[in-house]
């Protein structure tokens, strides 16, 4: 959510020359997505993003986005693709970094969805899985739920316990609970696995757009509707529910692409699940992020909050 | 140059909607200026900037900042103007803090100036100035000659000596040689005070707008000449003086506004007197800032050692 490398406007146009993208007329620094650099170009031909990759994004990562954006986009799914220079290349070097160069979506990202933004968002995200039912390469969840145990151990108990009091044997329990119940036989398929309002843009009630895959990953399909939902349906701090937004998330999804019996039973295993993965992320952030970093550390208790309260009422995502 | 307020996009569009401004399409958090917080806005209608002011801007200056934007957009000067809601207020509050809807002015920040590029920024410099020559409304400078003894003895020689052995004495022994010299008799008038190559914005060789103006204050005119001389004739770290920009910068001064043989004597005092003044601030930062903080501090010693050159040749600045 800042800019780390700065850039120079000599160098950026530098970079442009090797693409048709005419020439820079502006360049602005952006605040947005992961812990990566992004600057909105304008230049006499478009808009454009260009982002450079810095330590949380691994390179070796990038032709899986990449290609995973590229199917998106010829299955007319709105997402932003890396535009290739003359040379077809996409993955560039630019001040000791990865860099690509990347198209320019409109939209908003809105803080307080109304319920048909959350059908859209939902259709959106059926419109994503319809379309990578033929996408072929996987990428590993690094934050899946094999990871979910050792990344409770890394944050270590007593710290975990000084964000908020039995939170370590809290976690613990869950972990035994997930373990036991987690399914083996959902179908899988290449995933967002972050879709928070931040990563949809909007106008009026219309998505124009889903970004920031840096996340995506091979992992269950329906997992990725548990993570929306709980990104969705919650006021920003966990304490509040709004069922007709979690109603339309899914009556959305379902729109365009149908959740199997076996999956609709299993979400609200799935929604514990993403809750808790975004609980120890968190957790793990808080604990190793000093409160006065670059960084802004983002609350744990929303999402203690979110898995409490899906643990109490499994029967929202009864039809 | 971080994004310190977080506004929704729910928030900018109802903010929009006092403007003829047409309805929004994106808003991106930029990283820009000094310790505002900034957007870049594209509407149906145009783009603009929406500044949020933080703490290091007072409420209470900006209508001579409104009044001055205004006057130099009147005589053909590129500034970024305030825009007037429908009922003509420029200053607004948002989410608890002042705030204005900005003119967007195209052009990027240059990082190593061509004289051509030197020589269109002095120009532009001495048109600003010729502009606000009937320019009455005044400002106190709060970081004036008058005020930096305070903000040395603020810094403490303690900590001054440990950025640079000796720093403390050299500044002491600066201070006295210009409390002795500074001029009480030269034109004094509306400057921008902040004149570094990121508050200039250029396509190619031309100036497309001047930005940034919270520093901008009533002082010494041709001080302002000298502030722009210590921002742009040097490497970034203040070791290597390029006397070819130093000349085209201040012919294109000239070439727009004729210093008078009382200022051109002066102007190797008056860039001492520029090189302790971000001496100094850079200094205060560097000790109160910590070294994780959100903002970047900059290193003191760019400044020291453009005193230290200014002291040895004031023979740059002979024609």
């Amino acid at each position: 959510m800042a800019v780390y490398t700065k850039v120079s406007a000599e160098d950026i146009a530098v970079f442009l020359s090797r693409f048709d993208a005419g020439t820079l007329v502006s360049a602005k620094g952006i605040a947005e997505g992961v812990e990566n650099s992004n600057y909105l170009l304008e230049t006499t031909k478009d808009k454009y993003i260009l982002t450079l990759y810095e330590k949380r994004v691994d390179p070796a990562d990038l032709p899986f986005f990449i290609a995973l954006l590229d199917h998106l986009a010829k299955h007319d799914c709105l997402v932003p693709p890396m535009i290739p220079d003359r040379d077809g290349q996409k993955i560039h070097q630019l001040c000791g970094r990865s860099a690509c160069l990347i198209t320019f979506l409109p939209g908003v990202s809105v803080s307080h969805p109304t319920k048909a933004q959350a059908e859209a968002t939902g259709r959106a995200l059926g419109d994503m899985h319809r379309a990578l039912t033929d996408f072929d390469m996987e990428r590993r969840n690094s934050l899946d739920h094999d990871g979910w145990r050792a990344l409770a151990e890394q944050c270590g108990p007593e710290q975990l316990d000084e964000i908020a009091p039995g939170l370590s044997p809290a976690i613990a329990q869950e972990l035994d609970y997930l373990d036991e119940h987690w399914p083996h036989d959902l179908p899988r398929s290449a995933i967002h696995a972050d879709l928070f309002p931040d990563n949809v843009l909007m106008l009026g009630d219309r998505v124009t757009g889903l970004i920031d895959f840096y996340f995506s990953c091979t992992d269950v399909r329906a997992y990725d509707l548990a993570v929306t939902h709980a990104a969705w349906c919650f006021s920003e701090d966990g304490t509040a529910f709004d069922d007709q937004l979690s109603k339309a998330l899914i009556a959305g999804y379902e729109s365009a692409f149908t959740l199997s019996e076996a999956e609709r039973k299993t979400l609200p295993l799935l929604a514990r699940g993403a809750a808790l993965r975004f609980l120890l992320t968190r957790a793990f952030d808080w604990i190793n992020t000093p409160a006065d970093a670059l960084v802004t550390r983002k609350p744990p208790q929303a999402f203690l909050n979110r898995l409490q309260f899906y643990q109490a009422h499994p029967e929202i995502f009864t039809i």
